[in-house]
């Protein structure tokens, strides 16, 4: 299907996309570029890209498809470095948390040529980063969301609408705007409380012990905060809005709940509890694979 | 090792602790009581239990080993309705997630025979309750916490640590305080935060569309918001004022995130989150079978 895939950033989600596309038969060969020589060293080592190119533009050079897998805060940065070579029937896309600065950065670097760029999130990660934790199946089965502007060109969208079908991917197209609102809720609050958690219990004196302690529920519940430093704080940063709203909803939240418990009204927290209870009972994954 | 275990409360906890007693070959028979009769019943037709008692106090009858697994606000009542059945060298334990309110009740209520008690607290459970999800291996591999007290007897708290170390459980004793403590900020809290979560985005006019497009990190993220609301309705309001002092501690943190986030803070946001990264990705389970 692709000629060469140029990959700006051979971390987990790059890495894994490149092994994915191998893996479908959807490309031939795979340029790779990363800000640190020696990710892109070990990328070429294991096999996950065919060549290392010395900068992002050369990783374009010659590309049919560039794949952006970068901080989000570095987009803008790869959208610059890549200009001088793109080409008309290029497809260029990120993996990107949020949707919103990512298409504002297009707009503003790539200018003529924003048509190019299908912005694209696959709800897939690890707690794990770095290449070495790459998964060719990482994106199996998981939604994508597809945020195309008006400028989006048909053929870019299409082309990556199938590609990541392909991948067995469920497919999802909808405005940045509402990607932006949605996964403040139900993915950048969930990390930021995470985070919160893990720092408010590691900050107490008895911390450790309270640690050592905990069991299976912790466990999954806070498996989210080991995620990776850089790219969490450019996600909570650019989506400051979103985020720091449905913060706001959530404690106001957390504070019904509490007033209920210093008032021991045990059946108004009940009813509470059964209401959450019965929303995540009824709640299941949306995907191919609901592994 | 015992010859009849009395079994009040057959749902999942009480449910799979008969399963695992008889799997280990510690028990000849089991008698069970639930205060809802097909609960009872459907234990019996399951194997779970070999009789049927119509009450409490019947369930005991005939007991060396008692075993109370019951919402913690029902304990006090099974305590006082086995009371006239007590024998001195029964064991007798409870599963519950709190400590010093099930102490309290043992003290009121057995009082000269409160020595025969031996708080437990099994760090095991399933976001699904009830005696069809009882499990024979629901406890094995986990940290079981047993909390004496001054008068609890020497006998009885050998018998009960033998008794899960024979069920593949890593036995820990401490002191009611220094549990309660503890589970407060690593099991309770996050629940109540779960609960809060779900609450949160459910209630919002989109809230429907926004939980069609969470992914697998919301999923492990909110697995404990689907508990059992009666069992957790006592556990919140019993350990009360340790619950809302850990729960300001965690706002605290969270609204020191989000100002980081409002003013744009990068870097100071990004030590925070490392800080919490590190900390999980550093903490693992503790338990002799990691599963």
């Amino acid at each position: 299907m692709f000629e060469q895939l140029g990959l700006i950033g051979c971390g987990l989600m790059g890495g894994s996309f490149a092994m994915a596309m191998k893996k479908a038969g959807l490309v031939k060969r795979i340029v790779g570029f990363s800000k640190s020589p020696g990710t892109t060293e070990r990328a070429r080592q294991m096999g996950i890209i065919d060549a290392e190119a010395p900068s992002a533009m050369l990783a374009v050079s010659g590309a049919d498809i560039v794949l952006i897998a970068v901080p989000v805060s570095a987009t803008e940065a790869s959208f610059k470095a890549i200009k001088p070579l793109l080409t008309p029937d290029m497809l260029i896309m990120d993996v990107g948390s949020t949707k919103r600065d990512v298409i504002d950065a297009a707009r503003r670097t790539l200018r003529e040529h924003v048509g190019l760029f299908v912005p694209a999130h696959p709800i897939a990660g690890k707690e794990v980063a770095g290449v070495e934790n790459s998964d060719a199946d990482l994106y199996a089965g998981r939604q994508v969301i597809l945020t195309p502007i008006e400028r989006t060109l048909a053929p870019q969208l299409q082309q990556a609408t199938a590609l990541w079908t392909r991948l067995g991917c469920k497919v999802l197209t909808m405005s940045p705007e509402e990607h932006d609102a949605a996964y403040a809720a139900v993915s950048h609050l969930p990390h930021l409380i995470a985070f919160a958690l893990m720092n408010a219990i590691s900050g107490q004196p008895q911390g450790k012990d309270f640690l050592s302690l905990a069991g299976p529920g912790f466990r999954d519940f806070t498996r989210i905060a080991a995620s990776d430093p850089n790219v969490w704080r450019d996600i909570l940063l650019s989506n400051r809005e979103e985020l720091l709203a449905q913060s706001q909803i959530f404690q106001r939240n957390l504070q019904a709940l509490e007033i209920m418990i210093s008032d021991g009204n045990a059946q108004a927290l009940e009813g509470l509890i059964e209401q959450a209870s019965r929303t995540r009972a009824n709640w299941s994954i949306s995907s191919k694979n609901k592994s």
